[in-house]
């Protein structure tokens, strides 16, 4: 059996991107803690943790990975990370009807808020 | 409410990509698919998806996001990654009591395999 347990971002700023990271998903952290990886959790423990690393690596662009955020509400949830520290990243290339907005974390980790009101198993997927 | 929707890959050979995801998680392609872009997702439709992106991207070393899976049997799981196409990754240092196997996928996508054997809510996790 193997699951997706954790996705591990290479941090600079520890505190600063457990502050957002948990934030932003309403996550916890799990402790223990170490000083150079820390996991975030769900609050009810389900779905993927996130993870904190202190070894660093640089950002490139376009990224090898990024998270796709589904968001009931998405312009609420844009707002609500842009409150954050989260920017909007603007793309020539983005179609007008594109279901994502990019944006990036305060460390300019790119990811995408994905307009998911349509998600017919939303609440299956929420606790899942 | 926002969640951790999919993880997206950016890869050369989409159908061997989707060949090996699917297998290692035990995915199945959601429909529609689109040429460029195709999304896995657990039979059970619970968890995480993963994206497959056909936009190119450089790998970059150390990564700066990866993945953590987590095994119920590390050294199974190994095997078995090993047989879809998955190679072991030696680090000089890794410490000699380290809960995790690092390995990459077929185009070079690092991971870990952590051996999550004594995780007390497995079942709980596996259907989140």
């Amino acid at each position: 059996m193997l699951i997706v347990g954790s996705i591990v971002f290479r941090v600079r700023d520890m505190a600063a991107q457990t502050d957002f990271w948990t934030r932003a998903l309403d996550y916890e952290v799990r402790e223990p803690v170490k000083t150079d990886f820390v996991v975030l959790r769900a609050r009810d423990g389900r779905g993927p943790e996130v993870s904190l690393d202190a070894h660093h690596s640089e950002r490139v662009l376009p990224p090898r990975m990024h998270l796709d955020l589904y968001a009931d509400d998405q312009s609420a949830e844009v707002d609500r990370l842009r409150g954050l520290g989260a920017r909007v990243i603007e793309w020539d290339g983005r179609p007008a009807d594109a279901d994502y907005i990019i944006m990036e974390d305060p460390e300019g980790n790119r990811f995408c808020v994905i307009d998911a009101s349509g998600m017919v198993d939303w609440n299956e997927r929420r606790t899942g």
